[in-house]
């Protein structure tokens, strides 16, 4: 399991004064951009050296209480899948300290050539990153 | 069927050159901040005025094909369920003018006093617009 | 003179319920893009094409008056310098068919090569459209 | 002077692969946040308890060279006025480690009353903390 912490911004709530919906679905990318800072160069260099990218083949999330401005999330990230070119992880959501779950994501990614948008397997170094964050 | 256009902007798309996922989310919200534009003062009196709200408790999206700057992106909204307080929706992206998919949304919303934070009806109007887009 | 008009959106604002200030330098990129809409393909096209992009170089802004959900902004955008490689715009801010003014915004791009990031001059068709929006 | 260092992420760079230049405004308000975190409860008990927002009234950016994917940038504030309601604020980015210039921005921002948008003067513990970091 990965935490990443991540303070709600003043620019990241909405009308509502809620986090926006869809920064969810960002916080998730940069939780990963956190955990992919473990490798050399972290997620940059894989995609300006390696020429491997991550595009998302699905993602959907479910709710159950708002992120406030103020608040702090702990976005715990799993591994709950880890195939030859696509990786299923998941990502809870909790205030920082508190158990009630504010959100739950899902979220398959493909390992990627940049350059030709086709699958390459997810390299090796990258493999072993995600194989220590398993379920 | 409600049929939202919508140009990809240069700062949308992320270091792949593609819309960044996220950014699907946010579009949707947009659609249906243009669907709720028939409604009079749209989305807008609908929140300032009645207080109602449209958190949201689930979104799911599979993504089949990018868009890149350049695209105009055609989102197509219809309504799956209509219930009490509870609408499901369904949000097709193509290219403008293309047949091939590239992604497909999910999404449940429900209506909410925006003070209260706590779900009410379907308020008439929305019924009957969302009415008119019944899949 | 070249007027853009743009709602604002539910997750523009902040905490404080009016346009979160960086949004009024995105508006202003948007007002580009739509300006740019009358080139042949756009400003895609000439970023993918022939190459070329506009970076600031300079961008300030004064404001006035907020923004806030469910107004739209009247963006009126006007040439104040066209010279061989740079180009001074003011962007002048208000609520649609309202006279106050909510903000003015002075804005340096110059044209460069997206491959080099070197200057090179105006393109003629550009530099045209430009000139018809002169102060 | 106060130091944020700050990763450029994935979505925030444009077609052009350099940091989309409103994202430079963004991150001075985040800086101005991470700042404010040293009052008890931050920039959100301000906000939330003591009704006090920070409106932007002016705000420029020089820009000397890009920052790109990758890049992780140092963004050194200072105060350069401080008034009895108003707030000249100084941001210079810099990558980090690096000497070279990036970015320029000079930031005037008031203390006001949120909920009623009228200037109130800068608060004690607020300023104390600004008094800190003087040019």
């Amino acid at each position: 399991m990965f935490r990443f912490e991540r303070a709600v911004r003043f620019s990241e709530v909405d009308m509502a004064r809620v986090v926006f919906f869809p920064n969810f679905a960002a916080y998730c990318h940069e939780a990963l951009e956190a955990l992919f800072a473990a490798l050399p160069g972290g997620y940059a260099a894989l995609v300006r050296e390696a020429d491997v990218g991550i595009p998302t083949v699905h993602f959907e999330v479910d709710f159950k209480a708002p992120l406030a401005y103020g608040d702090t999330a702990w976005i715990d990230v799993v591994v709950e899948r880890l195939g030859r070119s696509s990786v299923g992880l998941r990502y809870t959501f909790r205030r920082a300290g508190q158990e009630p779950i504010c959100a739950i994501a899902r979220h398959t990614i493909v390992t990627a050539s940049m350059s030709e948008f086709t699958t390459v397997p997810v390299p090796a170094h990258l493999r072993a990153l995600l194989d220590q964050h398993r379920d």
